[in-house]
């Protein structure tokens, strides 16, 4: 009996990788580069989004428009910093693809595999030695007063705020129906366990933890002083109306924004679907914070009989 | 043919039900008898702790033991302020009794059915128009370098700090067995939804809305200015040690204290059994919230054309 | 001899004073009324400025001009709230007219005196008993890229900060020409004593008693968490510029802003003249704070053995 | 004719030194003889305090009693870290000696001088190439209920705080024996400029520049959410009364405290005498800071299109 052909080898585990650069970045060329190549030599299909193609240049990849992305990609990574990683999980999260983060020499919040030593970091992933962690992302609803809706997804943040011309808005805001209280304030933030170490932690607000499925709604500069930040259920639906503001807008991620009339209601929800994040194995997400915030590894030694500091 | 003998009324809900005032308070006395009046008019059999029952006056009223307080009790009534709330909640919670808070003046996180309406509120709760709360506690458990051990209930917070001497301590704290971070500070306070308007946001915490399963970690004064509070999930472990301190010690709900030495170890677990909290059927948090923080119902006009504020 | 012609009456002192109210307000039409008929008849010459005639009509008053206001008058006592103080503090400051503010029901940080014993109050000061405070303004000149100056006052605050588009600028601090810290935000408040307790108290900033000789310059929602209020003498000369930001602004006081671009720089300094303010002779600057803060007379009572709060 | 005598040199700039080394600490013992060195080497006579001497041994060096220290010193340089400064500050201000900080390291916000680089800074200093900045310090008077008092200066700060039993302490705050608030807090700080970026800064207190004439005054932990930092001009009389607190304690730079009773009362002011730090001439108080709070250089780049941070 003849022996059997040799079976082509099985595909690896996320056999279609679709790469994803920082828009504008000449930066990213020569780091594209180097991974597809790596992809390619594993045995992946590497493909570039129609954006970082039109701005590298093809390099042989198929370019893929958004809604082939979209479905037929097993796996997307990310090349650039938060602000890239951000728009591309917003983008891919209803599809369910997972995405690795790629950093170009500073650590990111989201972008947690260096550069400098992708290849064996993703060797590890690619081979199944990862961990996925599902994040939480907001589906905020503004509705005008003109009757008409619009809708946005946030992975950070829905922030309702004052435009340019300085002056407070005033806004109420509501939880599952219930008054919570009126403000005048630059604005409210309402942001994910993602989002809380992004423009939330910088106007006051707490780290909520990832495992924390709360949103955090923290006020921006309020007028009264008793104002503070409210982890909420992030089961609930939190609804921002802006009872006075000449120019006020609603931000998601600070990457797209809508005028806000007085009247307008902004109503936000966790959305149905969750952006996939792969981490390599080691990953530690106090780690990461660790590192970003400066913590200390050690505590610094006191001057023996010093004040602090 | 006779007459069936009347049937003897069926009893109330919340048949027995145990007072509990304030300890040393004679403005609780009035009010303590002006309640157990109506619960007996109700059908309801009246106990005192033995605590209060030494207070005010046994007052016809049979005198508890704690322990059969904890055993025959179906209810029970607190007189007094959050601090006597959080003494028999922790006293209570495990042996599973409700709990309704009434306050003498000033409406209390904890205690939020005013004197001045008390029979037509408790009325309808005990006609079961109420709903129940379960509030979260923490089990601390200190482990000296000794080898010797502690153990403590708190519903607010644990606070570990320095104390008298005027110096920072040195800590490191773990989640879940993970080195988080090492900090000098004055010092740490885990705090429940319940104690995050408490203690906690004195110190910059955020408001953990009960819903949310999780603790706040907040530093207190901290030395590096990077350091922020923290939502962590309720079903981690949180260790805090303290590695310098020469007068450091852990507090629970600010009414135990244990001394700590360096090297000791406070060890944070949700504890098993949960507070019961009774409300009036129409009880709202937020609305709560609003009154003891004085968030305002409508928001204040903005001058026109100027400066807020 | 014959008795000698009885002296036409001295003048009384503050002999021409001018009246200005918030404008726009139809609230202001009664008060105003009712203490020009008061001037009048202790012998004063009341003038109203050319926009609150032009809204409640002239009521037998002469209408100045924003000219002849500066330069014919003695006093000018402001109805309305703060916005309205500042506007007219920020136009008769450079000419030396003394302001006495009215409130019409609510206290402001600038208008203590409310309507409601308003001829008691300002007879007496009227009459001399009354203490002066000068303010400390600021003189903002913006420095544009193509070689355009203008310039402003403020008697609150100056902001450089982001416009609409939601994303931070990052700015660039100077003091008496050493550079401080360049840094990313959602922008910089330069803030007089006056100033203090008005946007930069909302953004963390510290109160800074009038009299002292400080500027606070606060950051608003800084990105590195180790930015600070810092107060720093108003001798000096603080430049602020904008090194990124594709829609930053400037803003006195929330009335008065200028769009500004990539490159242009704000410098400001204590301006030549003060604003001059006068007060009831029993004005108390701490319990005027007090009383719009809601800090407490007398300490509250602790709960005997509970948690704060 | 007989060639003159060579005439003895004149003395330098600070003829008499003291060297004044961190109590109990072994690294310093090498710096020091090699700071006593250069110094001879120069012509100056070299003298230790007598707690450097017993640790490090005498070196050959006169040992002067801390009052011979006083009176015959022209200069004391300190070696070691800013608790060591502040406790030599305190001790030598009134006796108007000038002092140089030397750190062993770590650069300090009193101990600017590194010393890797001792003898050429140090040098050029000698040679009168310095400049000098006069701090000042706080006289605290601690009036007692039984009519004793005790008297400490303080260089960065004045606390009056709760001890170890963990509940706040309710206090009355006098600002030139006006009352300005009753607050329940676990303390309030006194801070001067010095101190206002020691634990005041921790606690959430602005930075006040050196040249600028006031204390902060800043509450910790309060339990009132509107208690802000408040900078008070530093001719005041500042006076703290514990009207409730088991166990209150005043401390100065966290090196000396003494215990307070109900009723107590701490007076502070502005102390007759500064402290006088020579500083090398390039010296620059932002600098220090920006270096010491790690503000940045130049701002960090925004990602393209991407949230802040």
């Amino acid at each position: 009996m003849p022996a059997p052909a040799p079976a082509s080898p099985a595909p690896p585990r996320f056999a279609r990788v679709a790469l994803i650069g920082r828009h504008g970045d000449p930066g990213i060329i020569e780091p594209l580069d180097r991974i597809a190549g790596f992809l390619r030599r594993r045995g992946h299909t590497v493909a570039l989004d129609a954006e970082t193609a039109r701005f590298v240049g093809a390099q042989d990849a198929p370019v893929l428009s958004d809604e082939a992305l979209r479905g037929a990609t097993d796996l997307a990574i990310v090349l650039g910093g938060d602000g890239t990683m951000l728009s591309v999980a917003r983008t891919l999260a209803p599809h369910g693809v997972p995405l690795i983060g790629v950093n170009l020499g500073r650590l990111g919040f989201l972008t947690d595999i260096p550069m400098a030593e992708v290849e064996l970091t993703l060797g590890a992933m690619l081979d199944g030695r990862h961990v996925e962690e599902r994040r939480t992302l907001i589906t905020a609803t503004v509705l005008r007063g003109d009757g008409t809706r619009a809708e946005a997804l946030a992975l950070n943040e829905v922030v309702v705020n004052r435009g340019g011309l300085g002056s407070m808005i005033e806004c109420v805001v509501e939880i599952d129906g219930r008054f919570v209280y009126a403000m005048r304030a630059d604005g409210v933030i309402v942001a994910t366990p993602t989002g809380s170490t992004a423009y939330a932690l910088s106007t006051g607000g707490p780290i909520i933890a990832q495992a924390v499925p709360a949103f955090a709604l923290v006020p921006v500069a309020p007028h009264a002083l008793t104002h503070r930040p409210i982890a909420v259920p992030d089961s609930a639906t939190i609804a921002i109306s802006v009872s006075r503001g000449r120019d006020a807008a609603v931000h998601c991620d600070g990457q797209a924004h809508f005028d806000l009339a007085e009247g307008d209601r902004v109503s936000m929800q966790r959305a149905p679907h969750t952006a996939r994040f792969l981490h390599p194995e080691q990953y530690d997400y106090f780690a990461m914070l660790r590192q970003k915030l400066h913590w200390s590894e050690t505590p610094e030694r006191l001057n023996p009989g010093g004040t602090p500091r």
